[in-house]
């Protein structure tokens, strides 16, 4: 941490500073130039928060030098983690993953023709939502477990592994038997309990950024998850909140190099929740792939326009599949495959 | 509900608008102009998903014109709700109540000098964390409900009431006997399962405005708690995120008149978080009872350099008695007490 | 456009605004549900202030159901527009166009030698600024004319064309011989007399996004040069400030598709200042390409470490030329050339 | 500046950044912890261009840590500016000036009415707008130099003085004569031609803050104005964009505390922009003045719903005349006059 005192500090002002920061436990080196005082303290700081000698008397500013996350750092894992599943599907290597599905499981006819649908469009992944967060308390809420169920059967029939979204502990247990992948939900990206508990199962975790939370935060989220032993955490963009209205959120695509540098989890572009409209995931689908995403979700439905839920951003099968050839050329491109 | 049609809309694509307008429940008024035809959607909107609208084949835009909840609404209760507690505190009244409090309940010596402080400076409530939501997994997180029970006494000692956030539906049950008013989080905000489980207690909740929420989606969380039956909700206005980095959020003032017009549920300021500055929130407290606040929260500490959390915008304990005799002038201004 | 009246509204609230809407010249189709008044207003809105319907007693809200503007819509070319120079070169077509070259133009050396890169790279403009606007006083503020003639006769000598920020009217006549594209910074797109005197010229014009613009805003500022009667009109996005700091700008790649269903404008990338760091400017010029942009910007340097400004975000010229290459096969990828 | 390299930077690498340091100027000095090595640089860096240092290999982050600017610094006159007029009104002072008018001025009638009005509420500046930024091209876009001449009378009719928008150089001789205070625009605040040229005039400039600006670059614009020698520079809060729609902006409040910290220039609240709704301007005046506004700047029209333009955020001139009442009763409660 790097401390900048205004240049009129008094000795007293630069002393108590420095107190201060020997008491949090770093070293401290001293430089004093013509005008201004600047100490750097050395040693470790992820758990201090630097905010409180921004107020002390006598301080212009207060910088952090090192990244707040460990764990999550590139350092960690400099050559980069690539999760693996039971069936030997990877994310995170040179082969970019698909997920598709329902933003919410209805009934098992609708689950199932679309597993077909992923399958035969060469995606890995069925995802759908058994117990869905809306902002209104009127708005369908999901089939639970029972939903759950009917998604796993379908797509264990077609070789596919499912994910879908865990809201609370309680729903974890229960859960299990039928999720390959746990996502946990833009809303849910600091519920640091969830997060705790998601660290203690031997389960992959999807963890979606929230609606805005920096980048610093995501990483710093999947922390949580990490320090209880679960290193297999894939990060999701799926947009972030901004003044612009024309798409319902606006699909942050430079997170997938910035996370690429930081960071050495995978990353997986949602340009469903991106845009939240289906004319304009086509175009966020392949810039995420062109960007080097190492996955990407989206929504999809046999009746697109009467989805339960979110039905503005669902794809129809036929769209999916015709998307699903496009983003193979563009993989090629990037020198990956899909 | 209202769908602008496109200029050049084909009457098949008119057709099926209307449909699927019908098919909501919504009854359809057309009106046709020289260029463009307009649908009116007139019945029960609240749970219908509208942007499923806007993507349907010759549709321009599509506009909800009746609020998405009910009993948050202004006109659920034109004359406003007072939230009254055991002892004849009220919230939404002519007394402005006051709150404050350490971030983080640290020891019993620590939460009885400032609940001796509060009650002396004429405040009602008595805050305190017990459960910390902390960024970093290796932060302080909190005494738990040992930590509630210190406060609790310390807070009846002195005649206060008490205020301590809830951060999931497990801790409810223990924290009931210790809490007069359970506040949720920003970053529970839309954490549903939660609300609604808050919606079944019959103790009033203090409901804070997400980092990145819109004041329509605050509204919507109330309502998930109220349509549980508790209608005791207070919201509470703690800051936005914007590109601005001088403070830690921006404080939206103007979010206290605009909640006092769209509904009747009472609303609290919280400079301290809405700052991050302990130099900024006198005049952020000043600007909020200006403004109209009902109540004010604010963090204070004897040794608030050294608080274990949220140190930079802890006020000292004489700042804070300082304070409380500016704001009574600023209160009596407004045609109010404090 | 509508006007939704809230459920209490008197005859008498609703006979006011009735006559404000006759008032402005729009016709008035009336709707009557169970517990609301619906106003739609049909006739020329584009120049009325909806606004202040908003706030006539017993007003709800106000929805405009026609965009803002006209000449820049998609309905006035369906087909699109594509922008042709002297040399053939086109804007809009099958051929993405390549524009590079330093921020500043520095000396003859400099520019000259990129020059050559553009033209062996297979890029078709050089891009340098003579007036730069800083932020600071204190930096360098650009060589001016002297600076611009020295790129022109680099661009000539390699057959391309050139293309520069105009700051003023008062530099549009001085500027207009060694000029083949008038950049309108961000910073400008709301300098409204500035671009009506660029409506005036009949050389294209390549208009950038401000930082915090909407793409409805955009749209509307480049009304203001074709409503003066010069259509040739190239949009930008060059990234909009957010709260994400690890980016200088978020590049809102989803601009790409959204202009392309709104307008029938080319529309343009500038990964350089949509990232501000030379490590993102890769990925997100691919990401363009892949999202359908029909040029690309960027900033380009032999030694990009000591330009003399926006060095960040400049690439070296080896960079630059290897880059171009993997753009080539996304193009083909999306099925364009480049 | 501080320079904190990555963990495993190399000798070379950070040679090379030592380099570079030293030949923008400032003299380094070399700190090596156990795992990272920090390099402070000091001496003049307002004028380097600090980005160009992050993307140096080995460089993990760079850190400003001085202000960059300086005249418009509160250390550059610790005791606060206070600008004074002609007529001995000032600003910066005890007394807080008010300034009020039409957003337009639209004829003699309008203007003297209003004069008068604002003359009996006991304000001190007339305003109005002579020549109008419009996002539309088909918008009313103002009567020019007549009209800044009919409001000019207007004013010293009732002893008051006149502040209008400038929107170019060119305008800035014609309206000399007429204007006592120049208004630069919110879309203007990075026009920096215009900003010089300010600086070479003798009367005092009302610097608007952008709407997606932060504070550090408003402060940035004054010193461009301050730097040609004009230090009468006024600042002025009239909201920011963010993703908030229930009002036009969001009010930066806590703009008005941190300017007074780190500026000696006086702020101007504008709640008029500020909500852009005549309902939120009372509580936002109040809230101005409360958290230490030194004027306000507010819109008031005879028929305010039929005012050309800004007719929403317009208040009628009783509603002024009664806010001017209990505005009086808040200043005071603020140690202030009104």
């Amino acid at each position: 941490m790097i401390v900048a005192m205004q240049e009129r500090a008094t000795e007293e002002q630069i002393d108590a500073v420095i107190d201060a920061m020997v008491e949090v436990g770093v070293g401290v080196h001293r430089t004093t130039g013509a005008s201004q005082t600047i100490l750097a303290g050395v040693g470790p700081t992820a758990n201090v928060d630097l905010t409180k000698f921004e107020v002390l008397p006598g301080v212009l500013n207060v910088h952090r030098i090192s990244a707040p996350y460990k764990l999550a750092g590139r350092a960690f894992r400099p050559e980069g983690t690539v999760v693996e599943f039971a069936n030997g599907v990877k994310i995170g290597g040179e082969k970019i993953a698909v997920m598709a599905g329902p933003c919410a499981i209805e009934n098992q006819d609708q689950i199932t023709t679309i597993a077909k649908c992923v399958k035969a469009a060469g995606g890995e992944f069925l995802r759908g939502g058994a117990f869905k967060p809306r902002s209104s308390p009127y708005a369908f809420q999901g089939l639970g477990i029972p939903g759950l169920k009917l998604m796993y059967e379908a797509a264990r029939e077609q070789g596919l592994l499912t994910v879908s979204e865990v809201m609370e502990i309680s729903q974890i247990e229960a859960m299990l038997p039928y999720t390959d992948l746990f996502q946990v939900g833009a809303r849910n990206m600091q519920n640091f309990n969830l997060l705790r508990e998601l660290g203690q199962i031997r389960k992959p975790v999807l963890l979606k950024r929230g609606i805005s939370a920096t980048i610093e935060e995501l990483l710093l989220s999947s922390e949580y998850i990490m320090s209880g032993g679960n290193y297999d955490v894939i990060l999701c963009e799926r947009g972030i909140r901004t003044y612009e209205t024309a798409t319902r959120n606006t699909m942050d695509i430079s997170a997938i190099p910035v996370i690429h540098k930081l960071s050495h989890l995978p990353i997986v572009g949602d340009p469903s929740h991106g845009t939240g409209r289906r004319d304009m995931v086509p175009a966020m689908a392949k810039a995420a792939v062109a960007a080097g995403a190492d996955a990407l979700i989206m929504e999809i439905h046999p009746n697109a326009d009467k989805a339960v839920s979110d039905a503005a951003q669902t794809l129809y099968l036929e769209q999916f599949s015709e998307l699903m050839g496009q983003l193979r050329v563009i993989a090629t491109a990037v020198e990956r495959t899909l």
